[in-house]
């Protein structure tokens, strides 16, 4: 059994890992730290957990996760860069959910989350963990970097356009529409009911956190630097993000149909929707699966792609899981057959 | 293996039993039915089931289901009753999630349903499939009636008071809250979210076809009729029943909490809450639990009950299971360790 | 024109006076004020007022709002108290949205909002300004305690049955539900959307602050004590208030839909629905009213009221504009013929 | 007085528009009709409207509107384009809500609409009324065609940048997302509170009957053809539309804010929002306003607008009324001086 530590398993990464991991048939959980929340039993925060957890956060030291075969961080930026090198020299591996090793440049990191970068050398290490890509760098790796789940949504929605040269690398638009666990549990006004429900709204146009870390994996599907604009939008609703894509084709781009279901045929959790489709995100609320659809409307020169995740899952602990078993030599869909719960 | 059958697939329950039955080690499903769909995969119509059931819709014909060690009926009501003895005939056992066999007395059902009950004998021959209270009974039948949603919750909430004679079983109060998915997928106005969305109505309350039910199983409880006022409403949600159920204490009760916690100590499926608590439906949403907490305001002569399920799971496909696992011997809550969905 | 301050502009009941304020034509606006948010424009926090009110909120002293002729107060409770005194020898009239002067007693109030009662000669003074039941002391006050949101909907839902003395008033039962707006613009962690959407619950049912507020009105109109069972629920929504009362008939109760209606007859913001109807909380959305339907299921001897208001208008700012239009001597309905926004 | 009558009334804009006329100080409502409600009071579908309006719905029938000085049709498309001949000719001016004269194009509209058009020669008469653009010939019109929603939103979203040749017209992207009232009041399934409830999708991208009419519009504004990728998407709430839209900058645009605000500014129901704001479709709820912003991120080569309307008010209508005050004479605003419902 691997034996896993979850440090800050307060937000709703943490229990999203919870949840995923009390029912993986290979991992015992060891710790889950807190610092609010340390003494106070996991369950009684979580009450979907009543029966399937028997134990206390614990403080978020590096002894509590001593002897952990691997460390998840599901805590705020920032955090795990200063704890990571700690527990790597200990033995452990670690998956970081938040965003401190995503990018691998450390002065774009400053610029984006306004400090200097603790461990610029791990920066350099770290795999982008995102196995549609990546898989063989995650498979060696002692540390991971989880992807944001915006940058999941729209990598693997643009990934075979980009990978094949069809469109124009340069006019990328990305408008993406989240759920509100995307901005995690944070009392904070925006996020209460009646601020975020029953309306809807662009947020962070000038500039979003996840914007340098989408054109960081899409140069590197391209081969080359990207233009993209991103629009986040904050969608009423709990669990799900939907990216509208739109690429400029370059020319004839055959049977597009065909091009995204050869590069997607043997990913577990990629699922290319029949021609025509139009994903809908409680059909993976839940699972660890991105449905993808492509569109040309009206045989012009724009391709619009349509791709959904639930956030929490895909675009956060279920990937983790995804990256542990790649670590640990699991098959990688261990405890990950999830069926989308619809309606 | 046990071979399922589905009548009626299309619909919210034949959905959410697709999900957990596919999840389930011991069945395989060999047909799924439906009247409009057939010939249709049911994946088209589900895409949260692509990759996890390989099948189209069947018509639903008797011959199309022979052969299956059990039949589940997730159809409209009035189904169920025409073709179940011919089914039992040819040796299935029938699980149905309609209303056709909950009421012993053909009379009230008539009543209630609008038309002469279609095989009254097999009325009484039905296990009310409430395991909670039923459970050996159930293990031994051939026809079980799957209870409506609202019943389910209602009855395992005054159940303990109930048998304990603690309450004025003349003056039961259930006032208790549904999402939208409870009335099933129909075509009908008052259930558009242009209609039901960011709203709040009882409906029914001079008359709701799940009284007679719930009274029937107090009945049956208590030992003696019960007087009950019962009024359903509709939430602005999908998934979720929350029962508020008010008693008229006839003394004083003792310890409440433990009265509640002593009756339900090895009933899998029914948590009860610490005391204080307040149950959230999110808490159990997509799993097969119901979660009760028992107050006493102000030390009064009123007790509060309040108990959440999920009304798709507990409330119907997944009591269905649970009774499937009693049918067929297996332990009760094979494939149904589910953690809810939250947030 | 009356000249208005209102003291807390930044929550939802401060935004909703603005709205009608803006829109009433006998009043005038002299100053908003906002201890965190003083020097910002109004519509800035909220830009549905742009083009409607050109201010920025001033800081909540008392020079600011001197010459008002009514001085609102949309504030947390325990600030009205401690301004009050002042407002009044300066010779402004005070109409309070928070709970300060809603209960008589200060022993009791102390209970309650745990802390002394700054001023209790206030308390005895301050009219409860709920108009069907006090209109009369309150078009003579000074100072107006505006009635909660919850004793609002419960008040004008029993009122016809306690003063025709047709129920037990020893064992009430208010079960009721609102919207997420009516906790106020708090950030809370259990009013994010992630938390409080898609999901039901009750909560404060050990005690609620606006128990013994609807106890001691409905003890006025009843003429003595009366026994009360109050429990509170978040509903995944915004604005509306949902109760459903339960009361124990004395006996043949006569024609209860012709007590309502000649009850509210001439009550313009109280609307008694045709018999058989259940009130929907979109109707009033933004209206002033409250709608009504009685009914007694089975003919038994339990009757059911259902009556719904918007907590932010009629359960709030509309009943403050309403208390204001009687202390000025103003037709009551004055700026407040709004029609509910459905769907 | 204006007399109206309203075709069509029980959908989501002719109960809309009952809530602005029976406020609008000019107009009497003579006739409301329904072809299956015939006979039943208005309220008794619309109880928001009790008290408001007292009338049943009447058969439509040409002689019910007899007489009337303006007749808005709120019906399903291809009703109008049969009925108007006859009521322009009795002297009734008419503004059809519907899609049947906004297309110029007969062949295109039967393309569109699966069926040859009714009167291609009041096709070529009907203004089309988007008063920011087409106000002179509204005032001097007998038929009006109200835009749809969709294009409401984007036209306005775009006018600017059109008008000022600022973008390549050849590759407009509007990402839009709408409400499900948008979808009118439709016993659908995929507008059931469980199947768009706490969902998001993309729908119709191969092709939307909006596509042609936004496209002609913009190709009026911009003096030539344009190009347009249209993705329309449905939100899980009830009202508002939320245009995301993308244009490729020609060269240095200058001051794009002031370009916006120069536009609108006599423009009463166009209000441009502060540089760097996010327009929330809540801060117009239920007013006939649409709250722009422009951005240019990262000072890259896209322009990005954010325009938000409630697709019943300025999306249907609201801009009916705006258009009618305009055909009567009236100060555009008369009715219409609406404080969005926030929150």
């Amino acid at each position: 059994m691997i034996k896993a530590g979850i440090v800050g398993g307060t937000g709703y990464t943490g229990v999203e890992l919870l949840r995923l991991l009390c029912a993986h048939p290979h991992v015992t959980i060891q710790a889950v730290t807190s610092r609010g929340d340390a003494g106070k039993r996991v369950d009684a925060v979580y009450p979907n957990l009543r029966g399937f957890l028997d134990m206390a956060f614990s403080p978020p030291d590096v002894e509590t996760l001593a002897g952990c075969d691997v460390i998840f961080f599901a805590t705020p930026n920032g955090t795990a860069m200063r704890m990571a090198p700690e527990l790597l020299a200990q033995g452990s591996r670690v998956i970081d959910l938040a965003a401190d090793f995503r990018l691998a440049d450390p002065a774009e990191w400053a610029t984006w989350y306004g400090e200097a970068h603790a461990c610029p050398k791990l920066l350099q290490e770290a795999a982008y963990g995102l196995p549609e890509v990546n898989r063989a760098t995650i498979g060696a790796a002692r540390l991971i970097a989880c992807p944001g789940c915006y940058p999941t949504a729209v990598q693997l929605g643009f990934l075979p356009l980009l990978e094949a040269g069809l469109i124009d690398p340069q006019h990328l638009v990305a408008d993406v529409k989240s759920g509100a666990s995307g901005a995690g549990r944070k009392a904070e006004l925006p996020l209460l009911m009646a601020e975020a429900g029953e309306s809807f709204k662009a947020y962070a146009v000038p500039g979003h956190r996840h914007w340098p870390e989408i054109r960081q994996g899409l140069a590197r599907i391209a081969g080359g630097p990207v233009g993209l604009t991103f629009v986040p939008h904050l969608l009423p609703m709990i669990r799900g993000i939907h990216a509208t894509l739109y690429g400029r084709l370059n020319g004839d781009p055959g049977d597009l149909q065909a091009l995204y279901e050869q590069r997607y045929a043997s990913e577990p959790f990629v699922d290319v929707l029949p021609a025509g489709a139009h994903p809908e995100t409680r059909s993976v609320r839940g699972s660890n699966r991105c449905q993808i659809a492509v569109h040309r409307p009206h045989a012009g020169d724009t391709v619009v792609v349509l791709a959904v995740i639930d956030n929490l899952v895909k675009g956060a602990s279920g990937q983790a899981v995804q990256n542990m078993n790649l670590l640990f030599g699991l098959p990688e869909t261990t405890g990950l057959e999830l069926i989308g719960l619809s309606p």
